[in-house]
Formats: structure tokens, C-alpha cells, sequence
């Protein structure tokens, strides 16, 4: 861990135990300096990423001061078997995607953004009149690359993130679900083992696991992302052929990894030459601006496969997502052209239109808005509503909170018990290759904040009380 | 082969050597019955499938006629290898589908239906429809099997392919693409062989190339299909893991398997307890009505994984097929959600709109009259243009056509000298798992017959001739 982040940890742990409460003066940069013989930078460091996360709050001439609410504690750094092993959790997963919504349950468990936000009304107005055009143009194949009006756009839009691309580096999916599985595929081999962030999203592990890969599991921290030194020994223990991770906005964790270890991330990954998949499906969604770089940002020798779609920024149902497979590209291109041939052309068209005629921005600026209140009422219910030391992660972009509730917990039996009372949530457990976190659930505040959210969550929070009074009656 | 089939072939050969011209009265049935010493529906079986491949008229009271037409030759019957062998050909694939259609090129390679019948207007208004809709249903996620009202309608139009499926045996897939490869990985692992009907489609080869497994080709006939006395000896002789063909208007031959025959293969694969991938995505363009029945229709134990698509049918821009995958439907569902998570939500909603709104069956009636229209047309075409020697299939439906050129003909060099004269063909080289049919390519009669068409396959023809000129002149 870097100096300013162990600064940072050193603060929260002490904010935690109460040493400074909420309001409090935090201790001058200077004096943090020379308490702990560091830069004056690296305090200014370390203060920014507790800003970030929401615990100290700067005000002008008089330094940081204790953010004046308490937020639960941050997730445990969790701990996955130390080897590669086979995905099981396949029928949690199933669970969560085989029925359609029912009117009457909470959806709080599924990656389902806000679509009712009038901004989208231009998108469904390029739709409609496609669908009107003489030459019907959403009829024909597309070619295997994807249209080519919708990779300039996504390459003109990646220079935020630091990308330099052109629309001959951008191959369009259908969603991100087949960018990620036709990178890996281009990559791996059944037998062959896959580093991931830990939680990591379940899409990609089951990914693995029908492709008859292995997944390590890193640990994770939840603020800083995979662990660089515990990737470093596995890369010195395995043959990992490839590190796939959501370093931006992560799922189900919300944090940004910050930049320099991006870096190193990507310099252990030339070391070892083994490739990166990154997945940059909520990147677009950081509450800061301008939006996080990526890893692949920095790449130079083509090793990183980026990877995302417009399901979160703008809908699911249209099913476009797209990669930059860097060196991999005509692999990709194969894998793609084997799994599906060519994506649906008329929503490509559509999208290219929405960010050609200058509404992507406004749309994400709403959104990023109304995502970061979002989350800070979803924290304030857990604070409010869940039991005493319960532990939330702090997202800093995206709409995913990750909740971890004391050890010996079952979300399972909790989601269960939950679902007769009209709520469901996605279970910790899908998020580990093996089946940890099991005391652990995420919960989507994608929506206005409103009264059946709020009752949602409060019975969430009133159900898992329950069930822990149970573990605790149980326990001798 | 069978009886019937060994005296249709038989009369052929007359006909062809001219022992009886167009226009001649052919034996009567019970002539050839005691000539052969054959039962009298022997014999008529014969003439159906003479007078299906268009070789024999009926005219009432008067029994049959040699067909005032003269035909080409059908293509020979390959002789593939007879080992399984891992799949080349990809380059010559990515050429066909990398680039997007230019004006310029008169494009007779890809497998594109005619999208301008004024029959299809209610799906463009029905998609119109639904980008008008507030609630917006096109960007909502749809559920891993897809859209219910899509998948009751699917299995309602499957009633006339002999088939008693419900909505639950259905899972809607991006393409026929997505079907095809979902259904082979549920199935296979990489090294494992599959059997294929030859030619093939280069589709569903190029899948099992990029899943690592290899293809055992089985010679097949060209108006009866897969050989099942080539296909025992080859179950007999290694571990074939699974049967991959198209018995209804094959593509590329065009042919429909007879329906004893589809029975027998469904017996074969019983006695080796193999699966069946049957694609039957050009089933619904048969040129007789009803269609004809799929295996699927004869399967009692959930051994055939039907695949199929709206792309050839309305169109491939949609990007909706399906599988009805029998026992393998868990599986099925796994390699789906790995592959793409979901299928894009609005054209599944507008065809199944479109479907239930009774518009299906007569566009279908009208491209089947158009594309039998096309196929006689195109033929004439050949017939006229083509070196003296070419053979053509005959097609029972769809909008391909197979040509067959004198051996060591070159038809990858004939394309490279076509494009420089504004046409694209299909090579036949990408048929075959091993680069087989170099002389063979295959052209598509969708559009309607028009001067433009009528000189693309001029220029076809007569830059064959240059080639074949050559190519005995080179000859000693």
C-alpha cells in the first residue's frame, strides 16, 4: 500500500473509533507531515481520497473536518482461497436472471439503471425514426466490426478517459456480456487460470466458468481496488494468463482505483505478460469530472482489452456494448463472429445518433447527479435501518452499494425471506468465484430516492435484524 | 440409399445422358414397377422427388413428362475426408463479412434476404411503435430465455414444422449465430468432433473452429442430403459428440432432406446416443406448402437442439433466433448468458407483434413465390452464361444456389477478378472444414430478377469462362 493511503487508513480508523467525531478539526496537513514524516503531498493525498469517500470534508481556509455524518464502516478486505478454483454459484445467478420482473417486488439486486429520465427522449426519437426510414436500415447485417457511425463515436468519447482511439481499435458486441466473453475467449483456453477482483461481478465469473476457466480470487480493498502486492504473489505462484477487473466504479464495490495503481497494475501485468481485461461499463458513471482514467489509457503494447457498453450509462435492453481488444483484435473479431455474427444494427444507430447530436453528456451529467444522492440516502438508510455494525462500501460512481453484515450471516436465507416480503437483493455469494461473502448483499439505488425505495430497504434492514437475533439466539 | 431414391437417380441419368428430352413422356409407374421389381409407391416416391427437383412433370391422366427445361447437372457428391480435421477457411470468412456492402458491388455472396417487400412494413410499425411507447419496453432488460410473447409465438408457428413446443422449451437467442454456438458448447468440449453435412455452413464451422473442436465432414448428396451410410460407418469408427446440419433447404444446397431419411438420422443418433444440432433457419422458405417437418418434429427424448432465426425469414438487422434445445435447455441457458446476458428487447417485441398480428404467413407466402421465382431465373442464368459442364443444385427453398465448376477450377481467384468487375460471390472453399469445393460457389437469388442481377451473373459466368480457358490451356 502507498504512503498516502496508509495515512488514509490510519485517519479512518481513528475517525471509526471515535477519536475525531463527526465536525471535528481534522489535523493540519502540516502537522500530519511532520507527525508521520511524509510530504506535505502525500497528507494532501491522503485527505483527498478521504474526501472521496466521504468521511472528511474540506472547508475553505481552515483544513478538513470529520464529515458531519457518521457512515457505517467500510467492508473487510475480504479473504479468498489462496488458489485457483473452479466458479460454482450458477444457480444463484440463474435465480436472479430468469424471471421478468414482477410488479409487485423491489428489484434492489439487479444492475438495472434509471431509463426514465427525459433526457433519454432524443434516444427513443432516433429510434422511431429509423424505424420510419423507406431504406430500413436497422434490417441489414451489420458487419462484423459494428457500424461504423457508432465506433467514432465511442472512440471520440474514450479520450476522457485518457483512450487515444480510433474506430478501427472499437468492435462492437451485444453488450458488455460479449465484449468480456470474447476477449477471454481470445485469451484463454479451458484449464487455463484467471486473476479477479474480489467481490467480483458474477457476469464475468460465470463467463469463465462455462469457458472452463479457473478464477483466483485477489483481495480487494474497498477503496483502492485489487491488491497489487497479494496479485504480484500469485502471479509469482500461477500461471495466470489474464487479470480481469472493474477498476472504475467498481461492481460491486464503487470504488476508483486511483491512478498510480493503475499504473502499477499495468506494469506487474508487462512484467508477467499476461493481459488485462478491464471492464469499464460504470466508468462513465464516476461522480467526479472529468471521469477516471483507464488502464488501458496507459497501455502501450496492447495488452489490455478494454472493455464496456451503454447498458448502464443509457439502457440494457438495447444490448450494445463494444471492446478495444488492443493486440487481440482479429482473435476478438472471430470470437465475436462465432458468438452471435453481428449485433442488432438499428440500436448502434440510434446511440450513434444520441452522442453525435451532443445528448450523451447531459444525459450522464443528470445521471451522475442523481446517482450520488442516490447513494447517499441508500447509505443513510443502512446507517438508519440495518443492524448496529453493519459495514457499507462508499461508491464513488455508479449505482451498486455493497453491505456486509457480521460473519456467519446468510444473505440467502435472508433474500429468501425477503422475496415473500416483496423485495430481492442480489446475494453476496454470486460475487466470489467459490461462494464467499455469503454475509454480504448489494442493493441498486439507481432510482429516485422515494417512499417504496426507502420501505424496501428499511425491510431489508428489519429482515436481516431478524435473522441476525436468530444467529445470535443460536450461537451458545 | 433407398430404393426410391436409387431409381430417381437412375431416371436422372437418362435424362441427362438424353435418352428422354424435355418434353418427353417418361415410363409409366407400373412400367418401372415390374422393370425394377419395385412396389408401385416405390415408384412414385421416385417421380415426387424427380418431380420436386424439377426434372419431372406430372400432367393428369397422362403420367409424367421429362420437364421442357433442361437443367444443369447437379453438383457431384463430395468426397470430404474422411477424418476429422480442425477448421482452415476463417480468412476467407472475415473477407465476406469485414466489410460493409459497396454500392459498387453487386453482392451475390452473402446470405441476405430480399428486406423490400412491402409485406414488412408492420414490423417497421410496430418498432416505430414501441420507441413511441413512455414506458419505454425496448430498454428494459429482458429475462435470459427472452421476451414470453416472442417465444409463444415461436412455438406456434413451429406447429407446422411438426413440433408440439411450448413457450418454456424456447430460449430466444442474438441470431441464429448465438443458437448454433450456445447449443454446441452446452454439448462439446474443445477436441471433440463433430459430424457436418458437406458442403456446410461456414457459420456454424467456424464456431466449432473457435470452440477448439474439429469437424468430421460427411458426404452428402445434393437432393437428399447427409449420407446416413457414410455417417454409421463414421459413428461406428470415432466419438462423434454430436450431428451438426441444416436438412431443410440446405445451405447451401438447397435441398430438403426427405422426412424417412430424417427419421433414420434421428434413429442413428439414438443407437450412438449422440445429440442432433439441427439448423433449420431457412425451414420456413420452403417452396411447397406446408413446410417441411423438422428431426426435432420425430425427437421423443430431447435429443435435437433446433436452432433457427427471423434472419433469413424477415430480417437478419433484428438479430433474433432461438433454440429449442430439448434436454440441454440448462446448459443451453448458460452459454446464452455467458455469450450476450440477454437478447436486445424491442425487435423481439415487434416481431412477435408482428407475428400475432397474422403478418408473418403472408409475407412468407410471398417470398417463397418470389424466391422460387428467382431460383428458376438464376438458373436459366447459369444455364446460359456458365461454361459449358457447370452443374447447379436445385433448390427447394431459400435463395442460394450452388454452382459447380469442372475440377481444379478456381473459384477464390474467380472472386479476386469478379471484385475488380463489381460482383462478390460465396467461395466454396469456406464450406468445407478443410478448403474442399474450390471449385464450387454459391449465389443468391433473393432479389427480385432484374437487368443488374441478370449482367452480375453474366459477368460471373463469362469471367469463369476466361478462367477455365486458362486453366486448359495450362493443362497439356
Amino acid at each position: 500500500m502507498n504512503l498516502y493511503m496508509n495515512l488514509a487508513r490510519l485517519l479512518e480508523d481513528r475517525i471509526e473509533q471515535g477519536l475525531y467525531r463527526p465536525g471535528d478539526r481534522l489535523p493540519s496537513v502540516r502537522a500530519l507531515s511532520t507527525e508521520h514524516g511524509v510530504s506535505l503531498s502525500t497528507v494532501q493525498q491522503a485527505y483527498r481520497l478521504l474526501e472521496d469517500n466521504g468521511l472528511a470534508v474540506p472547508r475553505p481556509k481552515s483544513g478538513y473536518f470529520v464529515s458531519s455524518k457518521t457512515l457505517p464502516a467500510l467492508p473487510e478486505v475480504g479473504r479468498p482461497a489462496q488458489r485457483p478454483v473452479e466458479i460454482s454459484q450458477w444457480d444463484q445467478v440463474v435465480e436472479l436472471v430468469r424471471n421478468p420482473p414482477r410488479k409487485d417486488i423491489v428489484q434492489l439486486g439487479r444492475g438495472m439503471p434509471d431509463i426514465t429520465s427525459p433526457t433519454l427522449a432524443p434516444l427513443m426519437k432516433s429510434l422511431a425514426r429509423l424505424s420510419r426510414r423507406q431504406d430500413m436500415p436497422g434490417l441489414h447485417y451489420d458487419t462484423i466490426y459494428g457500424t461504423e457511425a457508432l465506433r467514432e463515436q465511442i472512440a471520440r468519447l474514450m479520450v476522457d478517459s485518457g483512450c487515444r482511439l480510433t474506430a478501427a481499435d472499437v468492435v462492437v458486441t451485444t453488450g458488455c456480456h460479449e465484449a468480456l466473453s470474447s476477449s477471454v475467449r481470445a485469451i484463454c483456453e479451458p484449464g487455463d487460470i484467471v486473476a479477479v477482483d474480489s467481490p467480483s461481478f458474477f457476469g464475468a465469473m460465470q463467463t469463465l466458468k462455462g469457458l472452463g476457466m479457473k478464477a483466483l480470487e485477489i483481495p480487494t480493498d474497498p477503496l483502492t481496488g485489487i491488491s497489487l502486492e497479494a496479485l504480484e504473489l500469485a502471479l509469482e505462484q500461477w500461471p495466470i494468463k489474464v487479470i480481469q477487473l472493474t477498476p472504475n466504479c467498481n461492481n460491486p464495490l464503487g470504488y476508483i482505483m486511483p491512478e498510480a495503481r493503475k499504473q502499477q497494475l499495468l506494469t506487474l501485468a508487462q512484467r508477467f505478460d499476461v493481459a488485462i481485461i478491464e471492464d469499464d461499463v460504470y466508468g462513465d458513471l464516476a461522480y467526479t469530472y472529468p471521469r477516471p482514467r483507464t488502464i488501458k489509457s496507459f497501455d502501450l503494447d496492447g495488452r489490455v482489452l478494454l472493455c464496456s457498453s451503454f447498458s448502464k450509462t443509457l439502457a440494457p435492453g438495447l444490448r450494445v456494448g463494444w471492446v478495444a481488444p488492443g493486440r487481440y483484435l482479429e482473435r476478438v473479431l472471430h470470437m465475436k463472429y462465432i458468438s452471435t455474427g453481428s449485433t442488432a444494427t438499428q440500436p448502434q444507430l440510434a446511440i450513434a445518433d444520441f452522442v453525435e447530436g451532443g445528448h450523451y453528456e447531459p444525459h450522464l451529467r443528470r445521471m451522475r447527479t442523481q446517482y450520488q444522492r442516490g447513494r447517499d440516502q441508500m447509505t443513510e438508510w443502512v446507517r438508519r435501518y440495518f443492524p448496529a455494525g453493519t459495514r457499507a462500501s462508499r461508491p464513488q460512481g455508479g449505482f451498486m452499494l455493497w453491505v456486509e453484515l457480521p460473519e456467519g450471516f446468510d444473505t440467502l436465507r435472508l433474500n429468501q425471506m425477503l422475496l415473500a416480503r416483496g423485495v430481492q437483493i442480489a446475494v453476496g455469494s454470486i460475487f466470489s468465484a467459490s461462494g464467499k461473502f455469503r454475509n454480504c448483499l448489494r442493493m441498486n439505488f439507481a432510482s429516485r430516492p422515494s417512499p417504496a425505495v426507502e420501505t424496501a430497504v428499511r425491510k431489508v434492514g428489519e429482515t436481516a435484524s431478524e435473522l441476525l437475533a436468530n444467529l445470535q439466539t443460536a450461537q451458545p
